[in-house]
């Protein structure tokens, strides 16, 4: 753990959904854990006109009830608190940054722009931040979504990237702050027995799942004009695929991490308009139930346009041409009203090349590497043994890695641990604009498919696992999604 | 699992030691569970003047303390006893075996001979079975000690072999019969995940323990003339040995398996006088405290010769001269008297070839496999993982295989499992003579030099784990055994 430092963090749209959810409660946490110490200052920007102590009832009100359970306690809430000003500003008036360059000056430490907005003001803060030089040695922090596709992320990397220095610029993705995310390169890097096997020779198929129980309720309005391909593809399990596919890197900095995770992005075969018509499943959910309780389809979902074909669900399939993967397919998808919540990566090893023992040995699946990323991070390897008794029948097990058991130090959430390697300037976990740009160029013939083909998206009831083309598409390679086993 | 046989099973030595603790307390089992069924027939054979119901009341009063606890059922413990009979005979006469043949007219089923004697009467039971031709077309099941050496286990295999071929000839190795040792084979084999680990390029070296707690106490006698390298390292280590690190068999029928174990016991490198002086430690228990309770040195046991220089411990390093293995030392160690019972295999893989996430990974150790075949047998998996928090801290941790998580059906003991493997007629589990030949050729050397040397064992205080010079023998190998780490 790395010694508190002085540091100043501004976060832009205060008064909004994600930094009442997620930036605020995660900052409190580390606070809470002493990561983050007395000598640091939250100032808090948004367009309403409150002042430290209008915004501390504000932050009781709304904030607090996002804390962990049992996290919260007096003193340290009163105390933390106190590190929080307030300052209303038009966010869109650059002529009004004087007046945060005024308060800042009260403030030491590095100084952190953490952009909590919509994408849409981005270039406008870059440019009031510039107007009143503050930008030069300071960190700016964005959160998705960063564009829609190519060419208006590359109009906000421009933008942002005209202010700021790439080495100045965190493109959160939490799903890179998850400890098992984390873990999956300990696994590979910090043992010498996963990476022989962690290859096209021993390995069949890897999947990669986000899938989420709720809908687009409440949120309709954002999420019809998004899509899961934007919200989650393009990011999140693009970059858990490079995770898990990339090659060693030379050392554990931060341009050496990324640079691999980029190869891996470049190496992605392109999707030409055939294959997007055959490796890739677009799905809408209908009407149905979630956890017994009938919820309505996506077309009935306030805010959400009634002849919407925009996508809760997408399953496709990737092919990395290069020497390590040729021929591995890798399966990812991701959707909402899904009959479960969870994250999970698959690596299926090969089956053994002569059934010595007998069928079942032979089959796919038996030998299998889950690392669960949410609800319960866990890694589990499965593989066949012995049943007791006379001869020789094999059945399947599991070793579990219990991180419960091991690990008695209070686990950091994503955002909390992201936050903190902004504050000290660690850069390797945050999406670099080429990784960034390349992610989109790869969706864009799926989006372009989408927009011109016609066909609308395959219906399935809330609470299934998805449209069953789904299915069908890793049936092709003789294999399922883990949970359709047995 | 098969169904029940008829068969009938002789029982010779009836009223000894082996009889009273192993064989019938493992027959009992085996019946109680179903897997022997009310159609054989068991008769026990002894000196002693005792018709059916005299031996039932022994039974009653020697073999039921030793049953598992919760077995005893009344109804089944009766009709147990129902089937065994009863018959006295000099076992040295082999005019005396008419009787015998007499009797077995009466029953049906495979004939199965099982010499629960002391290998001194081996030859003669032979004979005398050859005498009223009882050898045709029945199993024969010889237990240790075969020999003191090659040239006594080759005269005991020729006198058996004169009268029964190999084919019926079943040489019991109870380690053989353990369930995680043919899990060892499943898991290496039935799996397509270990088996590219498992040779030179990923192994830096095995190691294999059988340590008692218990001293020479009570059998003094019979040790002082045995010692452990005859007692433990010829036969059980030797085996489990051999299992490790046999190459596939093209089938697992009974001689396809030997086949290959007997392969690596060919592959051995000869110990020349150097090597046995350097690499094979001899220890002898002094007195010591075992769990804390005050016991005395080897010398002081009844039995036991004032000056003798029979050894209690030995630990030596084995190199296997083939393709897989060239360059890997194996470590075998057994002993009495040390600081715990276990019996384990420990395969330790090799470090990570580039230290990128720090010095923790690049030391030995870190990635381990342990099998452990008692106390409680289980499979663990060692493994390095991120410490939760920030930065990357790697830590060890382990997987584990849960046996009975999974295995809900009772398990077989050792001698449960060979004994219906022998009414069943299924040899894999049993040690073949030119596998048990080869083992008393490779331990010769040691025997020579110990013989002729004049150095005397090497004292260790009971409750410890053997002389200091064990642990410098893995030392020298940058290595320590397992429960020496921190």
């Amino acid at each position: 753990m790395n010694t508190p430092l002085p540091y100043t963090f501004v976060l832009f749209g205060a008064t909004g959904d994600l930094s009442l959810r997620k930036v605020l409660p995660s900052l409190y946490r580390a606070f809470h854990t002493g990561k983050l110490g007395d000598e640091g200052r939250i100032l808090a920007v948004a367009r309403s006109p409150l002042d430290a102590a209008g915004y501390h009832d504000w932050a009781e009100k709304h904030v607090r009830p996002h804390l962990d359970e049992g996290i919260w306690v007096a003193g340290t809430w009163e105390r933390f608190l106190a590190l929080i000003d307030y300052l209303p500003l038009d966010l869109s008036r650059k002529e009004d940054y004087g007046v945060l360059a005024e308060r800042l000056e009260q403030y030491k430490g590095t100084r952190v722009f953490y952009l909590a907005t919509g994408p849409s003001l981005f270039a406008p803060i870059c440019e009031g931040l510039h107007h009143a030089n503050l930008n030069e040695g300071a960190r700016i922090v964005l959160e998705k979504p960063l564009g829609t596709d190519l060419k208006s992320s590359m109009a906000i990397n421009d933008a942002v990237g005209a202010i700021f220095t790439e080495a100045q610029i965190y493109r959160i993705d939490h799903y890179l702050g998850k400890e098992s995310v984390q873990n999956l390169l300990a696994l590979r890097f910090g043992n010498a027995l996963f990476e022989p096997l962690w290859r096209r020779e021993w390995i069949e198929s890897i999947q990669i799942t986000i899938a989420e129980e709720l809908g687009a309720e409440g949120r309709g309005d954002f999420y019809d004009q998004t899509g899961a391909l934007r919200d989650m593809v393009q990011n999140h399990l693009l970059q858990l695929l490079s995770i898990v596919a990339m090659e060693p890197p030379f050392s554990m900095t931060s341009d050496a991490v990324r640079d691999e995770k980029l190869r891996v992005l470049r190496s992605l075969r392109k999707l030409d308009e055939d294959q997007v018509g055959r490796d890739v499943v677009r799905g809408q959910y209908a009407a149905g139930a979630s956890k017994g309780v009938a919820v309505p389809g996506y077309l009935d979902e306030p805010g959400v346009h009634a002849n919407s074909e925009t996508e809760t669900f997408v399953a496709l399939k990737v092919e990395i041409d290069n020497w390590r993967w040729a021929g591995v397919p890798f399966f990812l998808r991701t959707g909402k009203r899904l009959a479960e919540r969870v994250a999970e990566i698959v690596v299926n090893f090969r089956p053994v090349p002569y059934p010595l023992l007998g069928p079942q040995s032979a089959r796919g699946g038996a030998n299998r590497l889950v690392i669960r990323l949410q609800p319960n991070e866990s890694i589990r390897l499965y593989c066949l043994a012995k049943q007791p008794g006379e001869g020789m029948h094999l059945q399947t097990v599991h070793l579990d890695l219990a991180f419960d058991q091991f690990f008695h130090a209070d686990r950091m959430d994503a955002y909390e641990r992201l936050l903190l390697d902004v504050i000290h300037g660690r850069l390797a976990l945050f999406v670099r604009r080429d990784e960034q740009e390349q992610a989109w160029r790869w969706v864009e013939p799926i989006q372009k498919y989408w927009a011109t083909s016609g066909k609308p998206p395959k219906r399935y009831a809330a609470g299934t696992w998805g449209p069953p083309a789904a299915s069908a598409l890793l049936a092709q390679h003789g294999t399922c999604w883990l949970e359709e086993e047995n």
